[in-house]
C-alpha cells in the first residue's frame, strides 16, 4: 500500500524518477571543460541495497510496517551525505519500522508507544532536507520514523479569516491546487516545492521563494495542533499578541523536538490578479547587490527578487540557453553598456494590476540607476517554468562524475559581498591542498546568488561542483572538508549557518558560534523538558550534549 | 540629579504636568448625562505620600539612590489599580532602591550585587505600563528599581544596513527626532510614545499604531545586547535564519525575566516622500468592520487603519468637535446615507507619492463599497495632532469624579463583531449588581475600535468610563470586577489577553487560559533558567507558581 504511492519517487536521488533536466550541450560542454573530465563512481542497484537493510529491532505490529523496502525509502534525505549513501548503496542507517498514521489519535497511540518502550521518534514529511533532518541516528535504540503522507488532507478553508487547515503532511503542489481551486494562495514556494511539506515547512523555518512578497513560514503559519509526549497542544491562531513570548516561534524551528504537528493553520492569501516574473542584467555584482537594496528599502512592493552573481550567471545561461540565444544577449546587453561580468537579476510582481503597474515602473528606475538592462518577461516566463527543476540537474551531473550541493546564510547588506567572497573563496581554494598528482580533482566550480531580502540584510545562496574522487569514502571526506571549513566561516562572519536548510544534523556543530552556548543550551534543555529521554529526533538541531549538562541547566536552585 | 530630570513629570497621574487636554463643554455635559454628577475622590498631596514612603531595607551605597521622592516616583505604573494608589496615596509598595546605571558595566555591577543579595530587581523604561509591568512585588526581598533614563543614546546608525543602535532606554520622541535628522525613521508610535522606551518595547512586545506599515516590535527589533545574572548575550541582528528556534522571539516579551536589555539594534526604515491621514464614515459597525478586512485582505499598502464604532465614534465628536461641526458632519453624512450609526475610520497612507496615490484610490473604492463617506485629510490632520493625547484625558476626567480604563485584544475577524460586543456587554453591565440603592453609580460608558489590523484578524480596543465610588476601596473593587470578569471572558472566547499591552501582573492569571498550562509553565520554567531564585520582576507575567512544581518541570528525569 505504502509502497505503491512511492513507486514514482526515485528511491537514491532526487524527486520523480519518470523527471530529469538534461544539460544543453554547450552545459555539458561547459561543466567538462571548467572541471575536467572525470569517472563516475558506480552506483548501487536496489536490489543490492535491499540485501543489506539489517533486520528491524521492532516486534511485527499493526501500528507500523518492517517492510524492508519502505524502511530503506525512509532513511536518507536529500543532503549531499545522504546523496552519497543512496549511490554508493552503504546506507548504514535504517528506521526499523515505519509508521503512516491517518489520524492525531493513531499518532497518540504510536507516541505512547515509543515513549513507553524508548524508541526514538523521527517525524518525516517529504523527506527532502539537504541537511539531514530525518536520518537516523546511531544508538541503541530502535528507531520509528513517522511518516505524515496520509496526513495530507484540507481540513477547512475559512473565507472571513483567510485561514486555511491542512494535515501536516500536505505536499505544495497538493496544497497550492487545492487554495487555487477556492482562490486562494499560500504562496510559499521553496525549490522543493514539489515533496516538500507543510509540517516540514514550519519545524525547519523554511522559506519560500516569493517571500519578499507573502512572508517566510514563520509569517504565514497561524496554528494548529501538535502532539507531544504529554498530550496534546492546540496553537491558537491569534493575528498578534504581545501577551508574553510567542510559543508558535518554539514550534518553528524545533525540527521534531516538541513532538509531531498534525494539523497546520496557515494565513492565505487571495490570489493575485496578476503576477509575472521578469529578467534584467547588471553590470556586475556590486551593481547588482546595491540595485536589490535600493529596491527593498525604498520599499518596493515586489514578491521576489533575486540576483546572481557574474558566474552564476554565465553558468545559468550555458546550461539553459543555446549558443546563439546567448550570442544575442551579449550583443544587446553591450550595446547597452552591460558586458562579461553580467548578473542576472530576476523579478517577480504580484498583486493588483494597476498597482503592479506603478511598482514595475518604480523598479525599472531602480534598474537603471544602477546601469542595469531590463530585458522583461520573456526570460522570467523561462525562470518561473523551471523554478523547482534545477535539483533534477544533480542527477544529471552525478551521472557525468560531479557532486553538486549549496551552502546558504544571511547576512547584513554591509557583509553581503565580503561574505559571498569568503565563501566563494573557501570553497573555491578548499581542495588545493588534496590531489596534488592529479590537479583536475582539485577543482571546485562555485557561484551565489542572493535569493531572499530584507531591508536588512539578504540571503546568499552558494552552489559548488566538484568532480567526485576515485571512491565515495574520498569523496565525502572531500565534501566534508568543504562544508566544515565554510560553515565555520560563515557563521564565525555574521551570517547563520543557515536562511532556510535548517539545522538538521550536519549544522548542529555552528548553532553554538552563531547563539552562543547559553543560549543553544537553554533551548535544547527547554526541548527536553517535553522529551525527558531524547527520544525525539536526537542527534538533530542540538549536538548531543552530556546528561549531566542537561541536568544541571535544568535544576535552577543547585 | 535625577529628582531635576524628572520635575516636568507629574508624580501621580499620566505625562507632563504641563500639559492637559480639556473637554469641549459639550463633551463636558455629554459625559455628565451619560454617567451622572459625581463627587470626585479627594486627592493625597505628595506630601503626604512622602510621609508614608517607609524606610529603604538597603544600605546606602554609590550604585543607586534611596531618595524617598525618587523611591515613590518609581514605584507605580499607569495601570488603573496604579493610579488609585497614586491618587489615593496608598502607594503601599515601593522600591528599596532607585539605581541610574550609565553603562552596560553599570548594570553587570547592580546584577552581581542584586543576585549576590537576594535583591528583586526591577527594570524600569518610562514607567508607563498599564498592567503593573513595574510595580514592586510584596515580598521578604529588597526590591531594587533599575531606571534606564540615563542609557538613551544614539550609539549609531549603520545607513546601509538601515540598523540604528540605541541605548534600551531612549524614549519615542528622541528617538525619532535622531532618527528623522539623519533620513530615517522607526515609525513606532504607541499612544504612550511621549515617555516609554524602546527597551520596554521590545520586552511588553509593543506595537504602534502605524504597524500595519512598519511593522510590530517583533519585526523592528533586530538584535542588540541583554545583561543577565550569567553575563551579557549578544543577540546578532541576522535579517533572517532557519536555524533553529529564534532567541529574539524570547527576549521579545519577556518582562524582565531574562535579564536587563542594555542595547536595542532597530531596524529603521526611509523618511517616506510622503505621509497623510485621512477620515472616513462608514454607516455602521459592521460595514466599519467589512471595510477594513477588505481593505487589509486586498494587501492595501496603508500605514494605518482603525475603524471607531458608533458610540466611540458618538463620544469622539462630542469630546472633539463643537455643535456646529457637528450638526454640519451629520448633515453631510445624511445626505450621502450615513447617519446616527455612523462608525468614524481613520487611515494613514505612507509611501512614495505615486504609490500613495494609487494606495488612496484604492481605498476610496474600497470605502465605496461598504457605502462609506470619505471626507478626506481634514480630520485625518486632527487626529494625527492628538494622537499622543488622548492618555492626558485620563486627569481630566478624573477631576469630574471618572475613573477611565482600556482593555484590548486580537483575535480572528469572524469573532470580532460577536466578541466586540461580549466585551462591551460584559462592562457595560458589570456593575449592574452593585449600588442597587444609587443606580447612577453602575453605569459604565463603553466604546470601541479596532486599532490594528492583519489578514486573519484584528485588535480591538475598548475604553471604560465608570463613576468613582464614595471610597478608594470600593472603586479599586468595582474597576476589579469588570477587569476580571472581562478578562477572563477574553481568553475564553479566542481573544488573546493583550495585543499591545503586554501581560504584567494584571494578566498573568489569564495566560494559562490562552497558551494552555503546559505551554505557561514550560516558559517559566524556560526564564527560571536564567533567574534560579526568582529575582527578576517577580509576579509579572507569571502568577507565582510553587517552586517544588517549577523543580518538577525542570527535572526531566524524574
Amino acid at each position: 500500500m505504502s509502497k505503491s504511492l512511492q513507486d514514482n519517487r526515485q528511491w537514491n536521488g532526487w524527486g520523480d524518477k519518470e523527471k530529469s533536466l538534461a544539460l544543453t550541450p554547450d552545459g555539458a560542454t561547459f561543466i567538462t571543460e571548467t572541471l575536467g573530465s572525470v569517472k563516475p563512481l558506480p552506483v548501487a542497484t536496489l536490489d543490492e541495497v535491499l540485501a543489506k537493510v539489517p533486520e528491524s529491532r521492532l516486534d511485527e505490529s499493526e501500528l507500523y510496517t518492517l517492510d524492508t523496502e519502505v524502511r530503506l525509502r525512509h532513511a536518507r534525505g536529500q543532503s549531499l551525505p545522504d546523496w552519497l549513501a543512496m549511490k554508493s548503496g552503504e546506507f548504514n542507517l535504517f528506521p526499523d519500522a515505519v509508521a503512516f498514521p491517518r489520524s492525531s489519535e493513531d499518532i497518540r497511540i504510536l507516541m505512547a508507544e515509543a515513549k513507553a518502550k524508548g524508541w526514538q521518534l523521527i517525524p518525516y514529511g517529504g523527506g527532502t532536507s539537504v541537511v539531514g533532518h530525518i536520518t537516523p541516528c546511531v544508538g541503541d535504540k530502535p528507531v520509528l520514523t513517522v511518516s505524515m503522507s496520509k496526513m495530507n488532507r484540507l481540513i477547512d478553508i475559512d473565507r472571513i479569516d483567510q485561514i486555511a487547515t491542512f494535515g501536516a503532511g500536505v505536499k505544495g503542489p497538493f496544497l497550492e491546487s487545492q487554495l487555487q481551486a477556492q482562490g486562494f494562495t499560500l504562496g510559499h514556494f521553496p525549490q522543493s516545492f514539489e515533496l516538500s511539506t507543510l509540517g516540514g515547512w514550519v519545524v525547519t523555518r523554511s522559506s519560500g521563494q516569493q517571500s519578499l512578497g507573502y512572508g517566510r513560514i514563520e509569517n504565514l503559519f497561524a496554528g494548529g495542533e501538535i502532539e507531544t509526549f504529554e498530550g496534546k497542544v492546540d496553537i491558537p491562531t491569534l493575528p498578534a499578541s504581545s501577551a508574553g513570548p510567542d510559543w508558535r516561534q518554539l514550534v518553528l524551528g524545533s525540527e521534531g523536538h516538541l513532538g509531531i504537528l498534525t494539523e497546520v493553520k496557515v494565513r492565505v492569501s487571495r490570489l493575485p490578479e496578476e503576477e509575472y516574473f521578469g529578467v534584467a542584467f547588471m553590470p556586475n555584482w556590486e551593481q547588482g547587490i546595491a540595485c536589490a537594496r535600493e529596491a527593498i528599502q525604498q520599499g518596493l512592493p515586489l514578491s521576489m527578487l533575486r540576483v546572481s552573481n557574474s558566474v552564476e550567471t554565465r553558468t545559468q545561461l550555458y546550461l539553459s540557453a543555446t549558443q546563439t540565444q546567448r550570442h544575442w544577449l551579449a550583443k544587446l546587453l553591450s550595446l547597452k553598456g552591460v558586458s562579461d561580468d553580467k548578473c542576472m537579476l530576476v523579478y517577480g510582481i504580484t498583486g493588483d494590476k494597476q498597482a503592479n503597474k506603478q511598482s514595475y515602473k518604480r523598479l525599472k528606475a531602480v534598474i537603471s540607476q544602477f546601469k542595469g538592462v531590463n530585458t522583461g518577461q520573456r526570460l522570467g516566463k523561462k525562470w518561473a517554468h523551471k523554478r523547482f527543476a534545477f535539483p533534477y540537474l544533480r542527477e544529471t551531473l552525478w551521472q557525468m562524475g560531479y557532486a553538486i550541493d549549496t551552502l546558504e546564510t544571511a547576512t547584513n547588506w554591509s557583509n553581503i559581498a565580503p561574505l559571498t567572497q569568503k565563501i566563494e573563496q573557501s570553497l573555491r581554494e578548499g581542495l588545493a591542498e588534496c590531489d596534488t598528482a592529479d590537479d583536475s580533482k582539485s577543482k571546485v566550480h562555485v557561484f551565489s546568488h542572493l535569493s531572499h531580502l530584507y531591508s536588512d540584510g539578504a540571503s546568499i545562496y552558494t552552489t559548488y561542483l566538484f568532480p567526485v574522487s576515485d571512491s565515495y569514502d574520498e569523496t565525502y571526506t572531500r565534501w566534508q572538508k568543504l562544508k566544515s571549513t565554510t560553515s565555520m566561516l560563515i557563521v564565525e562572519s555574521n551570517g547563520t549557518i543557515s536562511h532556510q536548510h535548517g539545522v538538521g544534523s550536519d549544522h548542529a556543530a555552528y548553532l553554538i558560534e552563531e547563539k552562543g552556548e547559553r543560549v543553544v543550551n537553554s533551548l535544547q534543555s527547554y526541548f527536553r523538558s517535553f522529551d525527558p529521554e531524547g527520544q525525539l529526533n536526537p542527534g538533530k538541531l542540538f549536538k548531543a550534549i552530556p546528561t549531566e549538562t542537561i541536568q544541571k541547566l535544568t535544576k535552577p536552585d543547585q
